[in-house]
């Protein structure tokens, strides 16, 4: 059994958002078993278990991943993950993984397939809602698949704001308020928020936004009539329903789950698509454990490792 | 994070079979979260993560655990398991168990602590209907807490049985047939079984049977009308209805949910018992996520670790 504890650092980007989009490609199709997320509460957060098994990648195995929002102050991140992987076949354990800056990636490489399958353009401003780790994952793969012309970063602590656009020197990029960082092609939402932070006529037609931030019940983003007039893709409707976006607008019935267009995954393999240039696109993202697996297989090629002993 | 590769050598017997017992009196009293467990197929099998959380163990944590019944050809056991625990008030992970004898110990402590709550008893023979690692580990659980008189052991493959018996010296044991084994004040039922080994009108007054096969739908090893005329305590309601011992018999019509009496847990903390010495009990288990947490905490005090990087 191999334990990988840095398996971010080798991995090539590039690779990494073909490996989470054939990991939608395998969702639209229905080529694996994903139940949904299992939630358990704990004092200062939760923590929840993603099962999942991938046959064409011949990978089984579950993410453990936790959100406990006051981590800063025992010196934490908020979010941390293992990875366990199993051989389909015989069902050893052969792998554990950190999987803290992983699922950052994973989330990011999402993004970036979402905005390469959905954005009106192919190239434009991006707009980030939030400036930590999730902004940063997401700004550096959508820079794969799209021209990125300006970034526009927002962050509820300007500091952050201002931290962050020094770390990316080679974008033209400026700290703005929150109206200005939502007028941009493509959005990346990666707060925390309860309440709508971005409103309605804030957003121009044809914006794609990759909603990231909501991903547990009552947490949401975007003002209820953006996606009330826009076509909404989730990576997992289950997911979504429970903890996505679209969760508080369905609870409180401003939206219809009939609304939701469809997954990702249906987009990848050419089922939906956006059908105008002016309409606006939202990929609702929750997480899903089939790109966990995905990049988890992916990181094993390239990583270094120790070797645990297996007693049986 | 610490990496425990054989927890299960130094664990004392005594402290695991208190550790399993106070767990079930947390499910009795409801002080604990812990969803079913979730199924996953796989080629060869099926692999199965058991999420959960006990206050007042300040343990969180998952075992993911396999059962591939043909892995005899890949020279490894059917089940194999690890346990991750987390620290719940950040959520961090903070050790990983090999847990594949672990699991094999709390199962046998289980059916002792249902052993010790339910028979009608302080001793008398002890019957095993399968003779693998589960028996092992039941019958040596059981001598902790019930005067073992004699030991009668039946395995489809005598040869198994015969082993069996070699490696307990110092008990009156002898290898019998089926009628023969189930003839006994305490029975242990531990084979991957589908359909009823055990017949009604092999079994006394009196008897108390813990079936530990049966963990998987389909899965049977007693006639339904055993069952019918029983008292019988599940370790979980949820798990039991769909993968217990009462699964086959509950999809037949042949029991009613109404016919379980209750939980373990309740027994434990004395709500519910067995009635009269005549009447016959069953202890359904299905393996309960909380009794793998409580003994990976105590395993921990005992353990030998490697300490394994956790890059944030």
């Amino acid at each position: 059994m191999r334990y990988y504890p840095d398996p971010y650092k080798a991995i090539d980007l590039s690779a990494l958002i073909d490996a989470v989009k054939a990991a939608f490609r395998d969702h639209g199709t229905n080529s694996c078993q994903m139940p949904p997320k299992t939630y358990i509460d704990l004092p200062g957060g939760d923590f929840r278990t993603m099962p999942a098994y991938v046959p064409g990648l011949k990978s089984a195995g579950v993410k453990i991943v936790n959100v406990h929002p006051d981590n800063h102050q025992h010196q934490l991140p908020t979010v941390m993950a293992l990875t366990i992987l199993l051989d389909p076949q015989t069902g050893e354990p052969t792998a554990i993984l950190n999987a803290t800056a992983l699922t950052d990636l994973r989330t990011g490489a999402s993004a970036a397939v979402a905005t390469e399958a959905l954005a009106s353009g192919k190239g434009g401003d991006v707009g980030l809602i939030g400036a930590g780790r999730q902004a940063a994952a997401g700004l550096r793969a959508i820079a794969k698949v799209y021209n990125i012309l300006g970034v526009k970063v927002w962050s509820r602590n300007e500091h952050n704001a201002e931290k962050f656009a020094a770390a990316f020197p080679s974008y033209d990029i400026r700290v703005s308020n929150l109206k200005a960082a939502a007028d941009a092609e493509v959005l990346l939402t990666t707060t925390p928020s309860r309440y709508p932070l971005v409103q309605d006529d804030w957003i121009s037609d044809g914006t794609h936004i990759n909603a990231i931030g909501a991903d547990a019940p009552g947490k949401q983003e975007l003002d209820p009539r953006i996606l009330a007039r826009s076509q909404i893709f989730v990576d997992d409707i289950t997911q979504a329903v429970h903890s996505g976006e679209v969760n508080v607008p369905l609870q409180k019935g401003l939206l219809l789950q009939g609304d939701i267009s469809g997954t990702l995954g249906e987009v990848i393999i050419g089922r939906k698509r956006r059908e105008t240039p002016e309409e606006i696109t939202i990929f609702d993202s929750t997480g899903i454990a089939i790109t966990d697996l995905a990049i988890a297989s992916l990181a094993q090629t390239y990583s270094t490792y120790i070797d645990l002993p297996f007693n049986l």
